[in-house]
């Protein structure tokens, strides 16, 4: 970290900076500008807390430099992971093929559900996405059909293939989720939850990690951090909108996400152009800039019959428009070297 | 609600809408203006998935007309809420004399904590916030003491009066920190964890809630909405501070909030100025602001040597800034026909 | 407009609201529901202040149902606006064709300016972009060559071909850029100038609009109305960006404002990836994305020597990255069914 | 400023970086630590673009060091500014006397006006607000009278007393407005409008300067500096509100900034709560908050007849509310050792 000092700061309260600095067994490196003195601090900073030095009296700020986590990052793996995905159709994400999550936003009933998964199959996609368990803003809202939703995707994935993707919301439903499904999602509201992310770390089964409505990018690969730290290293990373004063649209994407995580670290990165916009007109054209932005793949939600879906009718595309969505995206794979 | 048609919807799509409408045994009221149709829909809808409507041909938006919560919404209530705390000083949130819960951020020493709490007592305040579970944004920072930090937060109480607030993180905790505390607190990254808000309904203790980092209005009140059906109407808000683009602060104290909750729910709310600005020297003069914009008591970080605090030292003020700022806040208090 | 009585509102509540819709010429309808009584009101309101209505007892809010904008909306003209831009290359932004436009952030030194213009007509760029004045946000920073500056982009226009945008930031200047320049910009920080908007409705050349940093939809295409309504229908517009929480970018770039325009707007609308993210890693990729989301073209800075640039080099990206760049927007391009 | 190396970077990239340091007439002082090489660079560098280094190859960022604003900050003038208004009542910002700006959004009207005027008056303001150019997001709304609402402001000050406060939206209405007007008033729409900014600035009328929707601490301070530097030092800071996610509100009003600016400038500010929460329910309660916060006055809409108000009845108060709020702001004022 860098400590800079106020302007005017008395050689004192340098003096108790530095003082601090080595008690935490730290090095401190004092240089005196034309305005402000300023405090370079050498050696692994990460395990202490910086706010105190920022309470100290003459200090203005204090300015973090090394990245706070490790394991999720890039230096400590230079090579981008691939994350397998249980199933027989071998889906996995991070590698030269892109990966397309496709399915209602809830499990709601058999037909309608092994009628998506059919289409998903037929059009490309490899694993099929539906909540069992919502969390929803509202109790009086749907809350999801809970383990006899589990069963009707483990049946979808028996007939079509596709592997299951399905939300986990509590430490108590991991064990349940994980016998079930083949990838855990952690979603939004639960980013920050770290107990349920110790729970996923601790299971078999690969992790979906969506980004928090206001997380920072630090904060969303530090929570990969504590999911991998906790033993878990199978985390795919997951954009889906960030809360902004944009009306026209539920979430603003923020594509540029994805080319930061490629940078900072080795983990995938897909992305959710459903709860990203939560317009069903935006889908298609979100899902190429996704792709083209260099995604590794795409959760998207699709309903055969939106008009009548519990949750989330609004953002949901028909099977038709998704195949012809597919269609467009094999063009833009191809361009960014990828493949579906 | 109301579905806004786009201009140049056919009749076959506002037949479709009605339709859908009466499917959800609602009434229908069309309403055929000059540049577009709108569709009024009459009965209690929010049981209804509004998505739904959304994503029909011809339908350009569906505008919400009923607030969605009603056991925390004034009509179900007209009168505010008093919370009675349990504890010797018989503290209370929401009627004349304000509440002031003041203490370190994290419970880390015995004589630490008995040192603030004493300070906290003698200026006026009559809670001792502490954390036993810290949520941490980082897996290297210091995590809490857990139990143990419990048992010393009940001694505090034994020893001071002082009734206390500690975060509660997961289901499985709320028995154990029930056992202990007077107030459970849901933070703010928990704000979206509905089944730790179902579990703490179910819970004999009263609930601060705070506010999410992006949470809106609607979703504040509607997190209380879970709390409460869930059997436990005993529920304090707190503002905390939203994401927002400002850099000076580390989040953005909202204290408009104040009166917008008085004026669409009975709840009681308080304010936190110290993670709502995350700066020491701004506490005073926000404790100031939010009492003065009618909030119902304060939450405080407090600490005796902020320059050594294992967690957030930067925001917290000392016992003497404390006792210093209760003198101007009895002022305002009588301003505002209130009392510390 | 629809007006939204709060629950409990008397009859001479609403009376007063219908009073001051027949006030207003316009037509009153009323809705009685089980909790709250609603008021559409039928005609034109775009002229009223529909504010007034709020302020109103019993009042609890009103939802404006018609669009804002007139002669920027699809309805006013359902066929996409095809922007023809002056120059020998006839560059046009709306139609099959995407249109790049590229240059350095300022015009600094005219032999810089020239080897860039040679680079961008080579790699297919049909507009040279360079700043004459600049908006900085210091005044210690480096404020442009004014009118120097015009003479270079003219000169380098002369000798490649491309057509000339560059900034203009105050009334006075309208008609010296007019003179030098084929589009005239308005930047993020002057999307707001409304003088400024209306004087450049009133000048010759096309209008490159940029959004600003916190420009709704509706504000965006407010002030591209302001400037049709004064005379000028060749608007073009330009999401550069929005100031959100996020860190790891200068702005967060909306890409799903694309899709929207192309719903609301015949506009065409190109995308600034440069100012958009502010970091030249990510240039190449948010130019796929774009491209991908349907964007009409892309404005990107582009400076031989980044490290001696006098603003943004931070941002800007150098002729073989462009060259590089334009390579795989073609096969983006062709898979959206457009071309460079 | 200092220079964060990427984790990695070379030898030869260090000594670029330090290269370009020397070229820039800076010193360098390069730090190896255990992860990481960071470069501190010594010397005045706000005259220099930080944006040049960070393109360099093994640059991860750029930490400015210093404050961008010199002449707006408290380190050239260390005693609070007090800015003195002309008119009969002498008012001035800054001192131990709190400053009420209050008036009607627009000027509509003669004896609307002299009636709020004369209100004012008695109940303790001392300066009148009131746009006759207006700023309007749609040109269907009102535009206000012109010249003819400054002659009737002129005509109010005459008869009351009170000092004058209006917009100035372009550079050739400062000379206007300036005649007729005692404090030039710079909108939010315009704070980063430098060519008017520098017209002010060369203005003999003290400045009220609004904060941008979405302006960060130090680009408010850099447009104070615009304004100081072309010559007018008598420059008032005025919050009034920023864009965030929030809806129960047209904006997030950011009290937080009072004591922001108080630490880190001498210029005095004033908060709008008016145009801060866009309801007039939260007028009177954001009032007091930004007294007590230590704000030096306010600007306040107030509207005899709100339901007839041409712009903004729903953010207005009437002069009776405004009458019984400044009675509880005295107390407040007191409170925090000011008086009205």
């Amino acid at each position: 970290m860098i400590v800079v000092m106020k302007q005017g700061a008395t050689q004192q309260e340098v003096d108790r900076v530095v003082h601090l600095i080595r008690e935490m067994h730290l090095q401190d490196h004092v240089i005196v500008g034309i305005e402000r003195t300023v405090v370079a601090v050498i050696g692994d900073d990460r395990y202490k807390d910086q706010s105190t030095i920022e309470s100290c009296p003459g200090v203005d700020r204090v300015v973090p430099i090394l990245a706070p986590y490790k394991v999720a990052s890039k230096q400590s793996h230079p090579e981008p992971s691939v994350i397998p995905i249980p199933g027989p159709l071998k889906p996995s994400v991070g590698g030269r093929k892109l990966c397309l999550m496709v399915g209602p936003c809830s499990v709601e009933d058999r037909s309608l559900l092994l009628e998506v998964a059919h289409a998903v199959r037929e059009a490309g996609g490899t694993c099929l996405r539906g909540g069992a368990f919502k969390p929803r803003t509202s109790p009086y809202q749907y809350q999801g059909l809970g383990e006899k939703g589990l069963e009707l995707l483990a049946e979808a994935r028996e007939i079509t293939g596709l592997s299951v993707v399905t939300e986990v919301m509590s430490i108590d439903q991991v064990d349940l989720v994980a016998r079930y499904a083949d990838v855990l999602q952690v979603g939004t509201r639960n980013m920050h939850n770290f107990n349920l992310l110790l729970a996923c770390g601790r299971a078999q089964k690969p992790v979906l990690l969506k980004r928090g409505w206001s997380a920072t990018l630090d904060e969303f690969l530090l929570a990969a951090e504590y999911i991998i730290q906790a033993g878990n290293p199978r985390v795919i990373l997951c954009e889906r909108g960030i809360r902004t004063h944009e009306t026209y649209v539920r979430n603003t994407l923020a594509l540029a996400i994805v080319p930061a995580v490629k940078r900072e670290s080795h983990l995938p990165i897909i992305v959710d152009p459903s709860h990203g916009t939560g317009r069903a007109y935006m889908v298609p054209s979100m899902c190429r800039a996704a792709i083209a932005a260099g995604a590794d793949g795409l959760m998207i939600e699709c309903h055969a019959d939106p008009e009548h879906a519990l949750t989330d009718g609004a953002q949901s595309i028909t099977p038709q428009v998704f195949a012809q969505t597919v269609k467009e995206l094999r063009a833009i794979a191809e361009a960014v070297g990828r493949e579906i």
